[in-house]
């Protein structure tokens, strides 16, 4: 692999946002009745792990999640197993590579069995959230809870959490949630821009 | 965040691989009594969530990781929950940005409770691995039997898989073991790298 092999030049405007809305229409947004982990049915479904698994759509999420990150002047971004884990390491190695290097940590539903039981993992052995600014970002918000739980997690160690993010907002109460715990959310796209055009 | 903000030039030689090592040395390297997740009590554990989630780290894991996909003419990289998906999120990204794209996938060990109830995680609606090459990664091989259990959801859908990679090896049998299931072991680091010099 060459040095530093010519890079696919980023345009990280509207066009970005496009791509990356396509790419989630494609492979991650389907029709029919599903039961959401927050225990409702839906008639919709994003999974959005085939948009983050891909080359492309990886990168393009980072991408659009470190604008976030730059925007609210993020520390550290952090995200609830197992949804956010992929965009998280996306974002890590994207921002070195980018020379604008963000650290990141997730939070685990359950603490590790074996180890070092964790339930935050990411952080090196001297280092904490203590006072740090961290975002909080997960793949799909729908109620928000999954995201709620990240920051109380976040809180509970130290970290200041005033912004949360989110590839699709499902606009289904994640706003509303997360405002009463003082959290602003970020959506990235939304799911009405995927049902009217079906 | 600039078009196309200047990248951090990447030396992919030794120099790489050098720094890694310091990254483990420093985060992920521990001394002390613990359970591994095979269940064997040991002095030395290797926790490499901080490694793969610092930014510097991220990138150069993916680097290593992505020449041994270029070496073994991967199409598709995966790795068991939970270990390997911070890298796998970062390889995607990185490989997009470099003008390689690999796409990625994850396994589950035990099927998701909703939605799509998927075991391999990151496939499009229309994306299977029939007949693909896969290359499965994971963060430490021990017993080798993470990876293995990878190797074989990949294998029963059709996967092709001859190789796989640990960016650490404890040098504990996993060679040998996946040696027996036709698999070659690519290890960027080796615990004795690390014991030697404490």
């Amino acid at each position: 692999m060459a040095a530093l092999a010519k890079f696919r030049p980023v345009d990280s405007g509207q066009h970005d946002k496009d791509e990356l809305r396509e790419i989630v229409r494609e492979r991650s947004f389907r029709f029919g009745r599903y039961t959401l982990s927050s225990g409702i049915e839906s008639d919709i479904y994003f999974n959005m792990k085939p948009t983050m698994m891909v080359a492309r759509g990886a990168q393009l999420a980072a991408l659009e999640f470190l604008k976030i990150v730059e925007q609210v002047k993020a520390e550290y971004v952090g995200g609830l197993e197992m949804g956010a884990v992929p965009v998280i390491g996306s974002m890590a190695a994207v921002s070195s590579m980018m020379n604008k290097p963000i650290n990141t940590i997730f939070v685990r539903k359950v603490p590790k069995a074996h180890g070092t039981r964790d339930v935050i993992e990411g952080l090196g052995p001297k280092e904490d959230l203590e006072g740090k600014v961290v975002l909080i970002v997960d793949d799909v918000a729908t109620s928000g809870k999954s995201i709620l739980k990240a920051i109380e997690e976040v809180r509970r160690v130290g970290g200041i959490v005033g912004d949360a993010a989110c590839l699709v907002d499902r606009d289904e109460g994640a706003t509303a949630l997360l405002a009463q715990h003082g959290v602003t959310l970020h959506s990235v796209l939304h799911a009405s821009e995927f049902v009217e055009r079906h």
